[in-house]
C-alpha cells in the first residue's frame, strides 16, 4: 500500500464550459484543480463526460489505482454499461473517491444501495467540518475541525447506509448538520465520500480539502492481494460424531 | 411497533412444481411452512413469482409492514419494474427478510451495492449457528447455538456489506464459516438476511429457524414516523432569544 | 419485549437542593420530571445518590429492566462497588439510558473504555437535533428534527468509541456539532447515551426529549433469553480427514 | 504513517520459564519469536512483566508508536497505574496489537468496556481463520483463509463490543466459530485483537500470522495530526462573510 498509486480524475467537466462564473473559478476544470492539489500519487489521468467511452476506456481503468469522480448536471448521461465497469473494478480492489454532487451519480448510489437523497440550499452557507474520528489516517495533518467560508448546504437526513467508519461532520451557518466524510468497504474495493465541492466556490484549492482527498487516495489505495474466489467448493474436512 | 404487523411471503415456487424431493418436504410451498411458523403477525399474505405482477401489486405492497423473500433458480424473471417498486416501499420503512439463496435476488444486490457471491455446497453438511449479539431481539428465545443437521454450505467470503449488526455466524462440518444473520437498515427499512433454509431439506420447520424469523418480523415493523422529506431547504433560525 | 418493564431513575439531586434556579425548575428533582414523562413503563422507581447504597442495592438493581442515569458534580462520590454492579447487571442484560452530563459518570466511562472528554460552553445556544437514522425505534413519533431553545452546548471531538448505531446529531448556535444520540451493546445489556438535559434548562419537560427517552426504555428492555456461558468447553464435533 | 514506526512488544514472560514444552518451542522467549517475524518497524523493544515498571517506563512508552501485549497466566499482576500509563497514550494515539489470552488482560478489558470472556478448550483442535473483509490492509498478502494445524479453541460468544470492522472469522475442529481478528478505535489509538498464539504451539512461528502481525503494525502507527482539545469552549464564528 502506498508507495505507487496510480489516481483517475473523472470530471463531467460542463459546469465550467457553460457558466461564466465556474469558468472563472475553474478556467481548466474542475479536474485539473483537483490535481494540483493531489499528492502522494505517483500518476495522474483526466477521464471526461464527452470523452470517447467517457474516458473510461478498460485501458484506462484498469491501470487505476484510484479513481475520484465529480459530476452533477448530467448524471444521467452516463452509460450504464461504463457504470457498470466501474462497479466491477471498484468490487475488485479499485478505492472511488465521490466528491460533493456525486452523491446523485449512478455510480455512488449502486454502490450505497439507497437513494442518496439530502437537504440543499445555494446560499453561501459558511460550512465548518468536525473531525469525529481522530485515529483515522484520512484526516492526518487536519486540525479538530476547518472552514470553508462559503458553500452550497447539504443537510440530514442523507439517505446513506450508516458509513462502515464516519470521519467527519459538517455544521452550517443555516442551521443543519450532515454526515460529510463516510467511509464504505465494498467488495475489495474503499468508497470515500466527501461533501464539499460546489462548482460555484473555490474549494478545490483549499490547503484542508485537498489534503483530506490525498489522504484518501493513499487510504483507497488497493491492497495487495488475491481476490476471492466463490462458487461451487469441495469440503476441506469430514467430521464424525463422538 | 409491534403490535399489529402484516406480513406478505414471497415464494419464487418453483423447485416444489418441479422436485420431487422438494414437493414431498414442502407439498403446499415452502411459503406455506413459513407461514405456519410465524408468530406476532397480525395477517400473512402470499405472492408468488408466476402470479400477475409476481403478486406484488401496489395494494399488497402498500398493505405490507415485512416483506419475507425467497428465491432461488428464477431471479432473473423477477421483472425489474417489481423491484424497484419493493426497493421504494424498503426505502419507506418496510422491513424485509431475504432468506437462503435470496441472497442472489435483485432485490437484494440492489440493497447491498456488492455481488452478493458465496461459496456454496451441496453435500449434507451439519450446520451450526452461533449467536454473536446476544442483547439482540432477533435472538430472543435462541440458546447460545442451534444446530441443522443436514444443510447447504455457504461460505466466506460473502461479498455483502459489513452488517449493521452481526447476530449469527455459521459453522459448517466442511470447514467453512458464515455470517448468517445480518442487519441493515436501508432508508426508513430495515432489512435482515437470514441464511438457512435450502429447498431440498426440512429447514423450516425446525423451531429455531422459526423462532428467529417471527422475531425478525417483529423488530422489521415499520417505526410510526413521518419520512424524511428532502430537496431544496431555506435555512432555519439559527438564533436563541436571549 | 415490551410489555412490562421496571425503569429505575438514578439521580444525582445535589443541584436541585443547592442551586435556586435548579430548584425552581425541576422542585421535586430533575428525577421526578423524567418520571412525568416517562411512557411504556410498568413501574418506576427512584434511587439518589444521597440513598444508602445510592439507592441501589441488589434488589433495586435485580429488580431494574432499565436504568436511567444523571449525575453531574458527584460523580468522584458514587461508590466503585456499586458502579461494578450496575456494570454488572448491563453485561446480563439491563438497559442503561446515560443522559447529559452522565457523560462523564463511572459507569459510562467503565462501558466505553475511553475517556468521554468533550467540548463545552454554558451560553444558552440553541441546539437543534438532526435525525440520522430514520428507521430507528428511538425516534418513533419524532420528526426530521427538534429544538431545544437554550441548552448547555456540548461539541466534538466526542470521545467514545465508534456508536454501534448512530440516530441523532445536534447543531448548536455556537458553531459546533455533536453525536447527540448513541447505541452501544455491552454484553447482553444496550445502552443509549442521549446528550440533552442541563440542569439550569426545563429540558425534561420537552414533549421530544421525553419521547425519545420512552421510546429508549422500551427499545433498551432485555431480551428473555438465557445468558451466554463462558469457560472451558468439551468439543462438539470430531474431525478427519478426507 | 508508514515509514518509521517504533515497536515494544510486551511479554509476560512465564511459562517459557516455568514450562519445558514452552521453553522448547520459545527458548528465547515469546517476544523475541514475535520480534525475529516482524516486517516494517523500524526499531523493537522488549518489554517484560518483570522488568521494572514492567519495562513500560514514560521514556518507552513515550516512545512506542505501536505496542504489542501477550499476557496469560499473569494478568492481575499488572499494576493498575502501569495500565493506566499504557491506557493514556493508546487515547493519545499509540497503536495497540493484542495477542490470544490478552483478551483478559487489564488494559484490553479497559478499553473495550465489556468481560471480554469466551469459550476455551485446549485440545490441539484445527483453527481455520477465514478473511471477511478483503479490502483491509490487515489482510494483505494473505489468502482466502490459512490454517493452524493446532490450536487452542476459543469460541462464541467472545463478550466484546461489535467491532468497528472484523477481518477474521476462525472456524475450530472442534465445532466452534470465532471473530478473531477485531478492529476498534479508541481516542486517538488503534487497537487490533487477533487471537492466535497459544504457548505450547509454534504459532508465532507460522508466515501468515507473522504476515497478520506486520500488516497490523504498519496499519496501527498512530496518524500525525494534533490531539483533540477538550473542555470550556468559546462560541466560533457563525456568519459567512456576505
Amino acid at each position: 500500500m502506498g508507495a505507487n498509486i496510480k489516481v483517475t480524475i473523472w470530471n463531467e467537466h460542463r459546469h465550467e464550459l457553460s457558466n461564466e462564473k465556474v469558468a472563472a473559478i475553474y478556467p481548466n476544470g474542475i479536474h485539473t484543480a483537483i490535481a494540483e492539489g493531489l499528492e502522494g500519487a505517483s500518476s495522474v489521468k483526466f477521464a471526461l463526460l464527452d470523452d470517447p467511452q467517457h474516458g473510461l476506456t478498460d485501458e484506462v481503468l484498469n491501470d487505476t489505482d484510484v479513481l475520484i469522480w465529480w459530476g452533477h448536471m448530467a448524471h444521467h448521461e452516463v452509460q450504464d454499461e461504463i457504470v457498470e465497469k466501474v462497479y466491477n473494478r471498484v468490487i475488485k480492489g479499485m478505492g472511488l473517491i465521490v466528491l460533493h454532487s456525486g452523491h446523485f451519480s449512478k455510480i455512488f448510489k449502486k454502490l450505497m444501495g439507497t437513494s442518496c437523497d439530502l437537504k440543499w440550499r445555494e446560499a453561501d452557507d459558511k460550512e465548518r467540518l468536525w473531525v469525529v474520528n481522530p485515529a483515522h489516517p484520512i484526516v492526518e495533518g487536519i486540525g479538530p475541525y476547518f472552514e470553508l467560508p462559503k458553500e452550497e448546504m447539504y443537510g440530514e437526513h442523507f439517505d446513506i447506509p450508516a458509513p462502515d467508519e464516519l470521519v467527519l461532520i459538517s455544521w452550517f451557518e443555516g442551521g443543519e448538520v450532515f454526515r460529510s466524510g463516510c467511509i464504505y468497504n465494498r467488495g475489495a474495493g474503499k468508497v470515500f465520500y466527501f461533501r464539499p465541492g460546489h462548482e460555484t466556490y473555490p474549494t478545490y484549492y483549499d490547503a484542508n480539502v485537498r489534503k483530506v482527498i490525498s489522504n484518501a487516495v493513499k487510504w483507497a489505495a488497493p491492497v495487495n492481494r488475491e481476490l476471492p474466489v466463490y462458487g461451487n467448493s469441495k469440503p476441506l474436512e469430514t467430521i464424525s460424531e463422538k
